[in-house]
């Protein structure tokens, strides 16, 4: 918004709007013009906004309310004015205030009089709902078909690092040994919840508001069915009061956006980590970073940061919408209008972030080396020789205590478990024999005796990824 | 929290505990046993932790990690512990930290070195998990129990008042017409997409995380199949990194809970507005209202006043887990634990303004004539006359013209379209003949006019509420 | 942002940046370049990015880095790129990722190998911290001063209302009579309080990072009280890790933001509640409202609308910044560069919205006569009666009693206190006599007697506003 | 709150509040009374709600209206209600609402009729928000001594530690050296602004709002600058309307807790950080960490780990409160019962996070062997070697093109800058001569350069401290 022409003293004006003007004396203030339209954001869904109209023309004639002649008037021009818009050649009009007036007045100059009988029976109360519902559907679908890349690039590279041995960490401290296919897999797990979220979402944004006119209905004999065949929508809204004013889908979209963000946070987070000088766990190729104006050295994980950084907007995107929405009476209020940019925000960051996720997943390179040998410091395996005690006899919580101290012994000669001998060992407890280094202490007998769905042992990730692609292909289906 | 016993110079200490202390060289600073305690406040899901265990020492029995002795032992002392609870007769302690060790701990002084076994094949980070989820998912249920006693109720009164005329509202200005039964539909409308995302949310909260063990699963020949159908779980997790840090549904239920409660405070707003000595739509019953200690003739509407205010904590509630999980590496980590107090309070607010809220809506009581007499001023029937000059021919742009204009007469005269002559009206067209007074400028033409799924007219809110109550039938079936 | 013409299949590259690719083996690819960019929105403070160079290379030369006359390049080549930009003949590129080396590249284009010597001594972290700390000043002075405008406008209007009675609400119940004057004082009065935040937050916004170079400081011997002095810096920051990643300022201004925000928002509740049909005792010309494209009575109260629904935007701004640096560790990381937006779209709409209501308040035209007639209804002058009763001897809690239950009467009897005869309030005390009316039941009577600082009178509140007006002056001195 | 009891089909009834029942003809439903009284968490405030109640008396005795024997029966009373409080024998009951009822009705039936007269002058509403404003002015004075123990702490530390040499991180990927005791001066300067912040916050809670009785003021000649003194407030406030309704104060502290969690989670990350595996850059003593259940090995930092997560709970509290004001009309609404706990719950968080770094900071022990290790890795020196080559005569651009390809020569031969030969490095320049290794690549020659305040050299960080105990001074004076 650019306010600083705005002379304070003596307020300009506009003419006031065609569209409602005939009880007004006074035309709007240039700066109020300004400030209360939308055009400048709302055309983006100039597309869905041209699509409804034709429904809706299309409807009209076969109730009776256009000729057909009319409607083929009007789906002509509004077919040429899109090709207008995507040719850059359309005049987008502040004072012409929203997306829907200002095509609907370029439609009227373009055929004449039949251009103004397009609105009858709606109102833009349940025209604006009705785009940005046709819109968000849209999105999501791309969305969709984003994540499901990104999943498939994680799945191939799990599928690789089945073996791949690395320290799983609780309080960022080496708990026990994992794989680091099955680490992946764990990303992997949340995306399937991303994709169930937004297609129970999409269900609610696929109902179709138009019918409801300005707030109570319509006068009109409107086929409210056939439109939403027309454009898809599964259902058509129960109540016009409540379809008007409904902004709960845009809501849950931005709660389902904030989930996705929060993830890609997750992930970004570690990746930052394991890029680090005191990790390097992965490569990130050079393409995905970017380096300082001033240290040469450097090779900043740029993505992962910025994508961490972004999940803060989108979490705000959805507080704007809740607050929004708070306390606001029936039916439509203007406050409504501010739906818009926070979910389009929230759109765009999620997008962009799940796309920039997508490219550069199948292209981190793990350094196994370096975390095999991370794996085998920490005491990695000191839970493995807990249960090796139970198995034979002793109760969990006395094992628990036993290696305890054989820990702190490790600690105080600053050796792992697999190098203190077993005499060593054994002085904690005698029923430790030769057999503990192979059936315990290694790296490969601790994640494969992991050995239950869930689990993190190379075989149940393998069996997972299996299910992973049948997931998919339901859940895409 | 209760700190201000604390003195900082003398850290005075507790011992380090008897689940973990074996390599700790030092007891744990009392502050900060306390501080880092959750038995405060995780108590609340003992039910759910014993329920859990029992389930737990069950399938360590039928795999033969526990003899069938010691399982029945466990599920005795257990359900001795459970009754103690509830009698009031279990002393919490914090220096055990959390329910989870305060009922163990309890269990091994009554049953003796069987109980130090029931913790086998599993962690605190998957048993912390799985109680929630199963806590979450009783509250659900209730909850689900009380929005469906509250739409009952809105379905009632909308059946007795969908001949009640009021005008409909948008941007607070009179815009046309409508009945209260609609109204109240427009609210019931909002309850069923929270039922229906509460129910979406409960899949996914009924997965079940046990045998993930602390982060990696578990070397035990655990059968998490058999666990998960004696605990009622639809699935099991597919991932054990995961399963032990998502906290996902908490954030979703949080999500579909900010949105019921923007429901409410939309509703409550009206409701203060209805009340109040400028409306006058609607008495509150004296039982929902308090008065003023100062002012003897206040009655006030405390009830929705109330509750538009605990929004706000619920939305505060949906951002503390947010932001509590962004930047998490995997897997669990301490910050985790403060995922329920904010997850505890969102339910306790929705189950309460519900409640509030499913007692107070049927015995809401709708002043009638008032409602009409206010339908009456504010032109509220100019849309009609505008669809009545279209139907006659003229385009629907040049009718609101028109009829803008008529307006402008009335405002001036001080009256009502209904109260201009035929003989004003036709200056402004000459197709307005006398037949408009019938036909669009009484209440009862405007409504029964929009006659059309979701429109206002009383034929379809009785079809509305005839369709709501098989609706609701099959959403709880 | 725009991510549609990206192929995710073929990622194309861009060349890596000249700034810091020595050390890099592949470019960057070209969907990166673009998302991790930022010259997009942070071109905005091109202004305070070229003033703070100029008093870089100034305090350059001053301690002999740079000779006067590469000094005196570098303003001139600063100085044409300043007028290039603001002619519109600057080419902005992504490729350059940011509004600083855009201007750098430029600089170097133009004046050639000097143009390379401007940045030395400092880093784009320190530099883009000096850049937004600047910016922030000159909106806070800007927003101050449009907040003063509209203080004074509430002044004015306050000053010719101090005898206007209205009905002053609690729980939206009538409670008491006010003045119109006094309400509008309590909306004056979060201004001031605004003010203040405004600027306790602007001390700590203008403190000089510069110096602090990428985290560590620079091995230049820079004289940064120099650098501070040329840009009006009030200090310089004290350390150079938390200099360049600090972000405090911008999450204090959005707080202080969001509060103003809040205020009108609140201010707007009350403006579209009084602009109602029911309640009708304020008028907004026509210039600040809009109509209806399908009801032609409608006349809109846009302006309150639209800014009530922007406090939401403003609040997710401020969790958005907070977020933001939640778990960020020292120093500079690239999380930060999604700082801009969110303080920008917080700045804007602050302005914006003080901008509006600046033009709108001075405007609004109260109907005292409507107005007044409200006071008189609804039992305003109940605690009037219990105080009438308490002067009298009896304890306020029983005159409270007598007071309820003739205001019980008067429900009944659907009079207000004053309208009973002396006789029926004779039957609750006898301790009433004829002066009730006087003393009491008037509205005159009401706001009269509360004399004291902060009360109601008209005298009262023509003392505030003479109070207010030297408060101003110091305030804004 | 405790639902469960509530049976939805017999709605029992309390008895109506003695208070304000009179004009009621219905008691208020159980269920009501319960969710709608706020004495289970305002009864917190009791000692300023006396405090409070003593001034006003006092206050009413000069000015006459209570006698000098009806004053000291009051103190007397409220004196001792005070001791029963803290001896545990004060029955609070719901059915009384809230803390000042509850006191109230207590002090009328120990004293009689004159315990009905101390309400004379006031209402609940002028009554709480002066008893929040005393109690958050306690708790903001309790805080700033716990943040003052934590800066003289870090100082402390940061003393020890000037010469401490420790990798500086951009990117979290090593950029230049720094010293520890610099690194901790950061930690210290956001307290500073934390400290800056509470005192501005401090002078706007500490107004009275005390004398604005319900709304408007009352009609008593009550001397307001006379209780304020008494109480100790700075001043009176200037507007009823806004005072009774005022909570900005309550979100300013909010949101300056939020910045100070915000703090503790940035430093909480790097001491997670810091004492990984990965990093050991520190330890933390076993006092502040607890253990596994499961792992034996395991010693988590707890404590930081659940301050990160705290922070979101504040967040959260600070979100509650602007959601909680935005749109409330004027004056008193029931909403704001809901600024308690938010504010209660931020107070709690900050105080024992405080708390717990006070008491662990001067504990936390470097590892100064393995910082020093991890400073020589990963070519923390490049920038000095650019600045030598600046100095030699070669551009900043140019200088840092060359060290750039030096770096990418280190990288494949894996060593750091100042192990490659003189031969090597000159094979990108021949300014380049033998001095580089002293003067450029050792981490000494680093940090001793950045010799400017602000800069990490050790001279320069001990005169920041000595500094920084002259401003606590100042600060705190």
């Amino acid at each position: 918004m650019t306010t600083s022409s705005h002379s304070s003293e003596q307020p300009t004006s506009t003419q006031t709007s065609g569209m409602w003007g005939g009880r007004f004396t006074e035309a709007t203030d240039a700066f109020v013009a300004e400030f209360t339209a939308s055009v400048q954001f709302d055309q983006r869904f100039y597309k869905q906004d041209i699509a409804g109209s034709i429904a809706h023309a299309t409807m009209l004639a076969k109730v009776g309310v256009l000729t057909e002649a009319e409607r083929d008037d009007i789906i002509q021009g509004l077919s040429a004015i899109k090709s207008e818009i995507e040719a850059g050649q359309f005049e987008w009009r502040i004072d012409l205030e929203d997306v829907h007036m200002n095509i609907e007045s370029r439609l009227t100059q373009r055929i004449g009089i039949t251009g103004k009988k397009l609105h009858t029976g709606r109102s833009r109360n349940d025209q604006v709902a009705t785009d940005i519902r046709l819109y968000l559907r849209d999105e999501i679908d791309d969305i969709l078909t984003i994540l499901l890349r990104l999943q498939k690039g994680l799945l191939g590279l799990a599928a690789q690092n089945t073996q791949t041995i690395m320290p799983g960490f609780t309080h960022l401290q080496t708990a026990q040994p994992v794989t680091f296919g099955h680490h992946l897999m764990a990303w992997f797990e949340m995306f399937v919840r991303d994709t169930e979220r937004l297609q129970d979402c999409r269900k609610r944004v696929n109902r179709m508001p138009l019918g409801s006119a300005a707030l109570a209905g319509t006068t009109y004999p409107i086929d409210r069915a056939f439109t939403a065949e027309l454009l898809g929508f599964e259902a058509v809204s129960e109540n016009s009061l409540d379809a008007v004013s409904d902004r709960d889908f845009a809501i849950e979209f931005n709660a389902a956006a904030s989930l996705i963000m929060m993830h890609l946070s997750r992930m970004s987070e570690e990746l930052i980590l394991w890029t680090s000088a005191q990790f390097k766990f992965v490569n990130i190729p050079d393409r995905f970073c970017t380096g300082s104006s001033i240290m040469p050295q450097k090779k900043n994980p740029d993505v992962p940061e910025l994508i961490r950084g972004k999940s803060g907007r989108v979490f705000g995107d959805l507080i704007s919408l809740l607050t929004l929405m708070k306390g606001q009476p029936l039916a439509y209020n203007k406050d409504n209008q501010e739906d818009k940019e926070p979910l389009f925000d929230a759109i765009d960051t999620v997008r962009g972030s799940l796309m920039a996720f997508a490219d550069m997943v199948p292209a981190l390179g793990p350094n196994i080396e370096i975390m095999r040998e991370a794996a085998l410091r920490g005491f990695s395996t000191a839970t493995d020789l807990a249960d090796y005690l139970v198995k034979k006899g002793v109760a969990f919580r006395d094992a628990h205590e036993i290696v305890g101290k054989a820990v702190a012994l490790g600690v105080q000669e600053e050796k792992d478990l697999s190098e203190l001998s077993l005499e060593q060992l054994q002085q904690f407890s005698d029923l430790i024999t030769a057999d503990v280094f192979d059936k315990a202490l290694t790296l490969e007998a601790s994640v494969n005796a992991r050995d239950h769905i869930g689990g993190t042992s190379p075989k149940q990730v393998e069996a997972a990824i299996a299910r992973a692609y049948d997931r998919l292909e339901k859940l895409y289906a």
